[in-house]
């Protein structure tokens, strides 16, 4: 009988030294200890990645990419290697392998590749030798043998991947939190972790800020169905269960609330109000690669209209920039910003059944005498923007109103 | 019309930081613009090596093989990732390469793995796309696509390797000394350069602790003929060549006086002369992988001798164990052994046709009032063991006596 394979993703946390790694290697152990095959994928140690990154950064302001993964990719060799060792020193066999070598193949867009296929004979060879394999995370290698690497998130779309075609029956994700919350617990004291949500809500909720699990990992995972299994490297409790939407979570019309303060908004004022206009804005903004984030514009009853719209406040200034040259170039009437903004939002999937709720958000904030600048919505999801200052009174007061903290249910 | 291939290897100390990096960018950027193809092979960054192995020491005192091949590896891609980025600030293309990339295939003998064969097909290609190609040294994969290393002094062996594949003009070996010696600077104020050495003396010089290339990397450039330049990283001058034996070479009697201090010697007393004996003890000793350097024994003329010889000073008390052991089953008389020793050589293809060498050599250590303690000679070969403290004196006295350091013959 075939035993049941457990991918285990551990970030660069959970592998930060030697003794997390000794600690890592016990739960492995436990883990195929319990009648399991167990396939771990691990990112490199600690802040090795950023070390590496400004070794490059001393060498070229502008290192080539293709160098870069090369560069880079030694951080998960090293850790995926020292972990197959204190597996060792623990009695049980392991072996450690690159992403080469366990047949990643990526595109060729290096420092960002996407997985076009994996091709896990070894891996099942080794497995059936009885070992746990260890593979190293964020990296793949092009058809023309380049190592590539993943971008952000990189190892946790290597977990969901792995899970994938090795049907895995779980993939657990190993981090430093216990899992998904109803809000960040620093904020609100009494958040709650979540047992089970969507990959939409954990998607938007992803997007929003809380920063367990990139977008495009769960964007991954829902694609290929690969249930996620949210979870503390350093504690034995159950985390968050991420899967598809079940008949129980239709029930709960707010997941949780979110809070992002890195961006910015900026007004371009008076808009002319004709067809195209939106567009030709918003074309020449992409092609600075600003990641615009909200939109936001009025129906306009006087020929001209104000268009808002956030941006990381990374590219602030570039936006700032272009959007002055476009004002120019359309003849509206010029560009205001303002960097003291959070914005905050409620996910859930049980919204698209229920009414009332952004009326009940709105009141949550008005109650507090919190201004909403502006408002954003999707059929899952909504978002207000309002000053920064005003950010973490206005998740607590939206978590108490849905009454997250003590059940389920507003 | 094809043009020449230089193969450029840089050790450690050449890569220690990134400005060391750019240096030698600048120097390998330079061999391009001269009109050649440059192939360079890079150890690891300065300490690197030695630091992931400490690494894998705090995991596990017994590090499986394959893993800590897996972990070291690691160092040289950084290091060939970095350098090739070095070059591209330069303005010059470079591409990086690992072991397994371009197709060093070794044996499975992980931690001192042999070449067994290069594909250098990848190799050729870029350097057609008029790129410099750099490689890291020290490692190959075996059949299994498993990384293996190649051992002490594995980058040189890689710049050998593929010196001799890709048919290079020369194989520079970039160090910090600006070439080989009649004897180490440090001890003999007047010691010069040699511009011309053979293999032979050289591989013996090597053995006898000339720490500038390792014999193993000496006796793979004989077999290959690949002829070895050795030179500094950090001046333009032109180093040291090694290469077969040339006629001008055989007049030169002796080429350097070479100084070994971490060796000790053991004596098993009063070994009953009988055949086999030898053959017993060493065999014992071999069995613990212990390398026994010089052998002496006089012939008896009471039917029991005195079997003296000498081992790396780490093994001495694993020596002593061994030698004790057999004493006893051997009825011989018990063992004594002596750390403070040094052994002095001269080495010297010449030395094959010439009479009086040793003779002169003896006269030299007598003339300072030096005794000899063993004595052990090959044919381009004539150690002493001496007393550890008057070492360095012998080396002054026989470099003296020779007349090495004025003019180049005896």
């Amino acid at each position: 009988m075939s035993k049941r394979i457990i991918v285990q993703k551990y970030g660069g946390t959970s592998v930060a030294d030697v003794d997390r790694i000794k600690n890592v290697a016990k739960r492995v152990v436990k883990t195929k200890k319990a009648g399991n095959d167990v396939v771990v994928v691990v990112s490199a140690l600690g802040d090795t990645t950023d070390e590496l990154i400004g070794l490059a950064l001393q060498v070229t302001n502008n290192p080539p990419e293709r160098e870069l993964d090369m560069l880079v990719s030694t951080g998960e060799q090293v850790s995926c290697a020292l972990l197959a060792m204190a597996i060792h020193e623990l009695g049980e066999s392991a072996i450690s392998f690159t992403g080469a070598q366990v047949g990643i193949i990526t595109d060729n867009s290096f420092t960002k590749a996407r997985i076009i296929d994996i091709n896990a004979r070894r891996i099942v060879d080794e497995l059936k030798k009885k070992r746990i394999v260890i593979v190293a995370g964020f990296q793949g290698v092009n058809l023309n043998q380049d190592i590539t690497t993943l971008g952000r998130g990189g190892s946790n779309l290597t977990a969901v991947a792995l899970a994938k075609v090795l049907k895995a029956y779980s993939c657990e994700m190993n981090t430093d939190v216990e899992g998904v919350f109803t809000a960040d617990p620093r904020i609100v004291r009494d958040a709650r972790k979540i047992d089970r949500i969507s990959y939409e809500e954990m998607f938007e909720l992803a997007s929003l800020g809380a920063q367990v699990l990139q977008p495009r990992s769960i964007e991954f995972a829902m694609k290929f169905g690969v249930p996620i299994h949210v979870r503390s490297s350093f504690s034995e409790r159950t985390g968050t269960i991420i899967s598809r939407e079940v008949r129980a979570m239709e029930d709960i019309v707010v997941s949780g609330v979110a809070l992002t303060k890195n961006e910015a908004k900026v007004t371009i004022c008076d808009v002319p109000d004709r067809p195209g206009i939106a567009a030709k804005i918003f074309r020449e903004i992409a092609k600075q690669d600003i990641n615009v984030d909200m939109i936001v514009q009025n129906v306009s009853r006087t020929g001209a209209t104000d268009m808002s719209f956030t941006v990381p406040e990374n590219d602030l200034n570039k936006t700032i920039k272009v959007a002055k040259d476009i004002s120019a170039k359309i003849r509206a009437g010029g560009v205001i910003f303002d960097k003291d903004i959070a914005k905050v939002s409620i996910v859930g999937i049980g919204m698209r059944s229920h009414s009332g709720v952004a009326a009940k958000m709105f009141e949550a904030l008005a109650e507090k005498g919190i201004n909403i600048e502006m408002i954003s919505t999707s059929e899952i999801k909504i978002s207000c923007v309002v000053g920064k200052k005003y950010g973490e009174d206005a998740v607590r007061a939206i978590h108490a109103k849905f009454g997250l903290g003590k059940k389920r249910n507003s």
